[in-house]
């Protein structure tokens, strides 16, 4: 029961050979390089896929399925890619180019329903049967997994809980439309709320922490600086931590799933970010006084990706 | 294969015999009476289903099942109603008072929950995997069906689409919190929308419509004068319908059901509600390039109650 997952990303592809106990038995990697036609990219993902086979001690034969996560969205049923902007895929047959190569069953999904089943069979959600995975990075994404299986939606167009209105007419989102949650659950909003406090409060720690240079101010300076008691800090992540409890509400009260699963850069923050979630979330729940979903951090970090991806089926 | 769904409501509970065919072949009802026990409550209840059942030729022994929706949340598995607040019901044991007179299996859901399943197995989402049931009246309710099943949630609390958050820091609402969706998207919202409207433009028709008291202002008040070109019901009206298309987006930015079924007071606009929110929703979702859900107007009205309880399983 030996299975490939491919994890593709913006700046590196990822590939392991994974066990039927979800250990990854060997790996490899090579750089995502857009400048190549889709085909030679392929060309180089099946070298690499080859490679990691090679070095695990077994054969093409042995493998059950390849899979692959996508950072965009997937044709689960064609295989098509539709759409990938950091890739440059726009409706590339991705598993009919891989099976050039390859005569394994090839399947994709998107990387953060991907990283959500990885979670929910091998990592912290692991035994539940349904579960909603956020990664808190640059945007919002979310994988949503309902009776042990990805939920993506009847039109594959699903859980983009980023792209949830939080506010009408609320901050201006890069999809063109306003208020999208991730403009204030993201690394990226509590970036630009710390920039916003700085230019208000020169004299706080963040600026300090940023050397003095706004632009130098990332997610960890706003934290480290909230941990470290700076007054204007502990208001601006407190503001936070309120529009992240209110996103986590929002998906209790509309799916009410068993767990809901942090991971993405800002989770690295650990129980300084869970504690005042789990404390503050159910404020914004209706029915508050039931029992509730739990919040638990993600464990399999960059590792979600690969397994995860070895899972589809 | 006959069946009985009961459909209990704050003002009156109705009953009724269904077939094989989702037909109803009898009916009975009797008014909602909250200040006797609750025992009492379920003892008329059921002489109701007798009473239903006798009149549509079959005996008890006939029956199925027994369904009943609430206008609450209950534990589906044991049984219990957890609460129901416009009946006073607070932790009764539903299934076993009832199975005080009867031997027949006896099954509970939610009243939005109950309606999106029979929309979506005799109504107009009949042969739909997946959809999203929402009722706009006084609140916003929600029914959401996954692999032709009711997903209510892992704790029995979701689907409450009328509390997720629409607006950080918006309209207080009834729950306690602040810019719940169903603040700006329910009858109650045109309500208001409506009443703000007139106090600045006291000239419009809406008030004429209410013979000028704001007091007789309702949703139809509002949709009227807007269909009769009045410019202020109409900007109030565009603006109702913005809030609700992104209250759908929403939905199909998170779960992308098939279809979207509206049933509710404010959906017998039929296409002065529907055509103007095919139009604006997709404005909001983010793969708006791809094939996304249709809304259509739920047409079982106040029958799917009962249908839908009838087919609790």
């Amino acid at each position: 029961m030996i299975r490939v997952g491919i994890d593709v990303g913006g700046t590196g592809i990822q590939v392991g050979v994974v066990d039927e106990n979800l250990n990854i038995l060997s790996e490899a990697s090579i750089p995502t390089c857009t400048s190549i036609p889709f085909s030679e990219q392929i060309h180089q993902i099946a070298d690499c896929v080859k490679s990691a086979v090679r070095t695990s001690g077994y054969d093409m034969q042995h493998i059950i399925s390849i899979g692959a996560g996508i950072p965009g969205i997937a044709n689960i049923s064609t295989g098509e890619i539709v759409k990938c902007p950091n890739m440059g895929w726009n409706h590339v047959p991705f598993r009919e180019e891989f099976q050039k190569y390859f005569t394994n069953p090839v399947l994709i999904d998107n990387d953060a329903n991907v990283a959500a089943l990885a979670e929910s069979v091998a990592g912290i959600s692991a035994g539940t049967s349904s579960s909603v995975f956020i990664t808190i990075g640059t945007g919002i994404g979310s994988g949503i997994i309902i009776n042990g299986k990805i939920w993506n939606g009847f039109h594959g167009i699903g859980s983009e809980l980023g792209h949830v209105i939080l506010s009408l007419d609320g901050v201006p989102c890069t999809c063109g439309n306003h208020g999208c949650l991730e403009r204030y659950c993201s690394a990226t909003a509590l970036i630009r709320m710390g920039r916003e406090a700085v230019a208000m409060h020169p004299e706080s720690a963040i600026l300090q922490m940023a050397f003095g240079d706004p632009d130098n101010i990332n997610a960890r300076t706003v934290i480290d600086a909230a941990r470290n008691h700076d007054q204007v800090a502990k208001k601006v992540y407190s503001h936070y931590i309120s529009y992240l409890a209110q996103a986590i509400a929002n998906v209790v009260n509309l799916i009410d799933p068993e767990v809901i699963v942090l991971g993405g850069g800002v989770s690295k923050a650990g129980s300084f970010l869970l504690d005042p979630l789990v404390n503050e979330y159910p404020k914004y729940v209706v029915y508050n006084d039931q029992p509730m979903p739990e919040i638990k951090l993600a464990v399999l970090g960059a590792k979600a990706g690969i397994i995860g991806a070895a899972m589809l089926e």
